[in-house]
């Protein structure tokens, strides 16, 4: 098997990226493959944001792997930023072949790479288990419960 | 009392913020007011970002309440903008006075005015369980396990 390569999404990523959100059993419910105009506007407010990273891991052509990182500066832990990970798809012909951890270690290292960036957070939904096993793994701390109020 | 009014905050504001991050179990140990250069920075990186709103809530020329709100895109839950609350401090002499709800209903709203955001979301760490009441009663979901790793 030939390396996977990180590097940011394009809008040609867009049709792979979002067939990725569907096959998953809580994106299923969410997303939609039949228009992707709504995907396209997000994707062009995303890459507008300097403080946005959109990245795919891509091997021989094909994207396998996706994750977006964001930036997010505040006053908290003495003006510390934070970077939030959000997004985390791997191609279900992908899982188990440690392309997730190395998707995680790259926005751990992109978080580092920014001097004023000092702490790394995500929210899993509870009943990935398996997610949660695997983040812990990683040195990820479950210490806080994530509160959502959908508009 | 007279009515307090809520506001973005200016740089003047910053010894108020720090002060209530620092009456806190948790911020006690993280802040420090002794050298305010930090926050400052930070203070100035999250105003450049058009996607940050840093407010306080003023009753007669006091801070008595702050809140951080964060706009991001994403392609997620077809490409829903998101805002994320941080730094929600009350402060000690005005807890228990509905102020908090009026923050809080002040972001929800504010996310409202922005037809592509479609949920707001917050962390809480697992041992504030007033705040997690609190969310709960403003129809927040607890359905996430909010994941940080220090830098």
């Amino acid at each position: 098997m030939s390396e996977s390569v990180i590097r940011a999404a394009t809008t040609e990523d867009i049709p792979a990226i979002v067939a990725m959100l569907r096959d998953d059993p809580l994106g299923a419910q969410r997303e939609s493959a039949d228009d992707l105009t709504p995907y396209t506007a997000a994707f062009e407010r995303l890459t507008a944001d300097p403080n946005q990273r959109l990245i795919v891991a891509v091997r021989a052509g094909r994207v396998i792997g996706t994750l977006q990182l964001t930036f997010v500066s505040g006053l908290s832990r003495l003006g510390a930023t934070r970077s939030i990970i959000e997004g985390v798809r791997i191609h279900a012909g992908e899982r188990g072949s440690g392309l997730g951890t190395r998707l995680i270690e790259w926005a751990i290292e992109e978080s580092r790479s920014r001097p004023d960036c000092r702490l790394v957070q995500l929210t899993s939904d509870a009943t990935r288990t398996d997610a949660h096993r695997f983040y812990e793994r990683l040195g990820f701390e479950p210490s806080h419960i994530g509160f959502k109020l959908p508009l």
